[in-house]
Formats: C-alpha cells, structure tokens, sequence
C-alpha cells in the first residue's frame, strides 16, 4: 500500500464526512527534503503544475527573445487559463505574431474553465473554440518554439524537438531519468515524475539566479513572469491567480488537474509540491494553502487565503453546512 | 486511522495517477454481513442515498393514500433529479393538488443539475426556482406528511413532527439510535448511520414483503415505484436511472452526495452500500456497478454499465488518454 497523509476534512455538522490523503514536499535551494508527507518517491502525473518547466526550453533556448516575446507572454505560455476574454484575446494576438491560426493550436476545443465566459458564451450561443482551451497559451509556447527549432508538424508527439526539449528540461531540473508519461488535457505528453523529483524541480526554480547560465535565467523569468501577471496564469476568481496576489511577489503558485498544485519561493530558495492522491482539487487548494502559511507566505486571516484554507460549506438556501479544513495533523 | 479499502484507480498512460478508497457492505435480510470493506463501524452521513428511507413515514403512516398519491409520485419523492422538466412539472402538479406553491419548499434554490436543462435555461436567459432543487421531490414528500400530520412550520426543523417520524423510522430500518445529523444541501436533517447500519437498512427494504407491517409494505410500495420510474429518480444520463435500466428490475438503486451509493435486491434479498471517503462521484459510480456486477445484477459488458464500471477518459481533443476502473482487489 502506498504511504500517504491525510490533509483534509470535510465536515457537515458534527461529522467528517469525507477526507483526503496525498502527499506533499518542501524541498531546499540543495534540492533537499526539507520536510516530507506521504511516500516521496511514489511516482506522479504533475499535469499543469509543471507548465514552467515545459516552458524552459521556449526561454533558455533564445527562442522567446527571437520572437519576441514579452513576460506577460511567458506568464500565458504557463498558463491553465479561464478562457477569458483577455485570454483569448492574448492566444489570438499571439497566433498572429507567429503567421498561424487557431487551426495550428493541437490542444483540441475546451468550453471556458471560467462560469462568466462559459456562461456569456452559452447566452451568446456561441460556440467554443481551440483558444479557449485552457492551455491554449502553453500551445503558443510550443508553436513559437517549433518554428524557431523549424520542427514542422505534431509538436506534441513526444519524438518532435520540442517535446524533446522539454523532456530533457525537465529530467534536469528533477534530477530524474523519464518515467514515462501520460497523455495530457491538451494532447501533450505529460512527463512523470516522483514527488521528490517534483519538488527538486521546484526549488530549482526557487533558486535558480539571474546570473546564472540559460536554464537559470530562463527559470527566473519565467517564476517573476507568472508573479507579474497572475490573471493570465489562471483567471479572476482562481485559487493560482488569488493566491500569488495575496503572497504579493513571494511564490510562485501553479495548479495542475487531479490534485496537483505546486510554488516557487524564491525568497526562500524553497519549492513545494503537493498531490491528493484522489485528485480533488477542493482538497490540493487547502493544501497547499496550508503549506504556504506555514511557511509564512501567506497570512490564514485573509479572507482570499481563508477562502481556500478553510471554505464554508454552504447549501442551496445559503445555511453553512459546514467546512473544509486542514486536517488536524497537516501540516503540523 | 480509519480503515478503508482501495476501490477504484484512475489510469492515464502508464500511470495510475489517482485512486479512491472507501467502505462497502453487502447485507443479507437477516441483518448480517455477507461481505464488508473498510471499518463498518465508521459514522457517515448517507445524504440523499436514503431518500427512500426518509419517504417511509409518508407511506407507513397512510398519508401517501390519504393525498392520492401514485408510483410515480413516490418514486420522485426519492429522487435527485436533474431538473427536467418532466421533473419540474412533476413539482409544480404536486404542489399545486396540495394547495401550495413553490414558496412552499424550504429546498433552496438549485440551478437544474441536468446540463441540457441547465444550459436551455441559460440560453432562455431563465432563472432557476426552487423545484428546479434536486431535492424537490423529496420536499413534496415532506409537504404532504406534514399537512397529514395538521403540523405547521418549518417542516426541515429536526424537531418537526415530519423529521421526528423520519428519524424513528431510519433508527428502526438501520437498528441504530440516532448518532447525530449534518444540514443537507437542501436544509433537511440527514442522519448520521455506520456504514453497517446503512447496509441493514437497504436490506430491509431488499427482504420487506408486501404482507409485512405497515412500514414493511411502505419499503416494498418505495423499492418497487423506484424501479418502475427510473427516469423520476434521476434523469436522462445519469448513473441511477442507466443502472436502474439495465438491472431490469432486480435493483433499486440510488446515489448520494460526498460518494455514497446504495443499493436493494429484492430477488436476493441483500442491501448494498458504498461510501468514498474522498466524496469522489466518478468513484463511487464504479464501486457500485462493480458489486453489483459481482452479485449477478448488472452485466459487465453493457456499454451503459461499462460507462460507470470502466470509462474511458477521453481529452479535448477526443484521445482516450486513460480509463477509471475497479482496483485489482476489490470487489475481488
């Protein structure tokens, strides 16, 4: 049985009624276990959370600056946005520097993740389209990087240069040899990784200095990217874009699908990495909530951060039921 | 720390990137265990899982037939309905033979948990109202024992003679006294059950016959007008009305929020529950077809008992990027 933490209650009246057990990892500047919940070897799909790091070689490569491409630009290729309409319209601006169109995007169509655009989009009866997928801005990434590679074709086959690149990427900063992959949301190759790896990956973000060597500089823009523009990495009203606002330049904070939600402090030279082994999200927000006001990046009173730390639950006529909370023993 | 037992493993490529835990009981109609999973000592909260049992004082104590009401009427007293409008007009037709109106319900307003429904309302620019509640029925339900007992008020209050006569009638079916209750999401008392007081209860409405006592003949009228109209209990799509359909009338089936399921045998005479600790829906869907498979009532290769049991997850794209399916032990 794989060893893992329990982090979450969720309670309704005097009963928990369900919970949530993961694992998690803050990880040093060495890329040392600092402290650790759960098996931190047992072997992960890290999904969007490691969106940074597919971005490395856009950034280390040069290809960024060859394009052109400005820091709110690098936050959106990080990015696992609403759809929006200031998504959108980046996605769309982006296409047009590079020659393409939403046709060149492979990452398939997604109604927006945000209720307002998907809302006025259903009111409109419009239909979604490639831009709207949440990851539409990392696909503009791909795509600038392929054509300064001149890599034609499926840039998401895991043997095109750029998944290539960004395997490499990413066994650099983990430390770890490929474990595989899975397919993503979005059609890309989603690299495996221990949770160890991960949190290895993080800290190298963390520490990485601007007078270091291509990789190190390109970790450090893109984390000073993502805390610049916090709307473009998710949206109004999303526990990434809340959360970097209310630790005001110190973390980097990253979510990813089934549980996964990771951040980058550089102040402390720290990288965290949290993964619900049931894949809530409701549970990886509290989490890593937890975690960063552990660590003094965030303050549990304020009301953005409280509303992730410790949500009220209530029910239709608007009666609190009850709440979710960090377990008594987590972070601890 | 509570024990519970691996169930469902969620599959992407290689990896088994999530999985889910929780308690089962099958329950004979002598009250025993035939087989259990997890610590079926464990406290949950069974949510709307036990709508049938919160329907049997409306039966048993002869004010369903004093009001009239038919098979249909008693199976939507059941239901978590998606907010069709078969469902809405089932609402608004009971209300209105009871002399009441929609201002009546102290359900809250939900908006229709159907996505047809609700993305047709958003498109007519509608609002939701309260019989659009998933709950609706069950408040109906409430609405007539109340009037039948010449009872005013606030008829969701746990000292309302409505929830006194519910609370009795769960501690009888459960064998249980009443371990507390948590505020559902439509504002009524859901009591509090082991997860083997749970199972004794679904055997009961599995072994009651229809020249039992009052309440036994109540269980058999409820088990079998939710059978005959799996559409009422649910809706087009959704787990309890697919399984209903394909059991064929060899199982009532029911869900509940925060991952319970539960099921009534009447050929077998067994009573099945299933609870996720982690409150995933995808999980307990699974878990239940995969008993249910198991004890002979649902076959496994249905493509409408394959799409609970063993879906494929499909991305934006439409690539099978994995599958959820039944952990390797369980239910073994």
């Amino acid at each position: 049985m794989v060893q893992t933490e329990r982090m979450v209650d969720v309670i309704r009246g005097p009963i928990c009624e369900s919970w949530h057990s993961g694992f998690a990892v803050v990880t040093n500047a060495a890329g040392e276990v600092v402290e650790g919940w759960g098996d931190l070897d047992h072997v992960i799909l890290p999904r969007s959370a490691v969106k940074m790091m597919q971005a490395l070689p856009l950034v280390a490569s040069g290809a960024a600056d060859r394009a052109g491409l400005d820091d709110s630009q690098l936050a959106f290729a990080c990015a696992s946005h609403n759809g929006d309409p200031v998504h959108v319209a980046k996605a769309r601006a982006w296409l047009e520097t590079l020659g393409l169109g939403e046709d060149d995007l492979i990452c398939g169509v997604q109604k927006p993740m945000g209720d307002k655009a998907r809302h006025d989009m259903l009111r409109a009866g419009e239909t979604p389209c490639r831009v709207h997928n949440n990851c539409s801005g990392k696909h503009c990434g791909f795509l600038t990087l392929s054509q300064d590679l001149k890599a034609d074709g499926d840039y998401v086959n895991p043997d095109h240069p750029v998944q290539v690149a960004i395997r490499e990427a990413i066994e650099a900063v983990t430390g770890e040899a490929s474990l595989g992959y899975g397919i993503d949301g979005c059609s890309a190759p989603n690299y495996a990784a221990t949770v160890r790896g991960l949190g290895r990956g993080l800290a190298y973000f963390a520490a990485a200095r601007a007078d270091g060597d291509a990789m190190a500089r390109a970790a450090v823009r893109l984390r000073e990217a993502m805390m610049a523009h916090p709307v473009l990495v998710a949206g109004e009203g999303r526990a990434c874009t809340d959360l970097m606002r209310a630790a005001g330049g110190k973390a980097a904070i990253k979510t990813g699908a089934e549980g996964v939600f990771t951040a980058i402090l550089p102040d402390q030279g720290l990288g965290v990495a949290v993964k619900i082994a049931d894949g809530a999200t409701r549970a990886s927000e509290c989490a890593i909530a937890a975690l960063l006001v552990k660590l003094g990046v965030l303050d549990g009173n304020d009301p953005v951060v409280k509303k992730r730390l410790n949500p009220e639950v209530p029910n239709f006529a608007g009666i609190i039921t009850g709440e979710i909370r960090p377990y008594a023993g987590f972070p601890a």
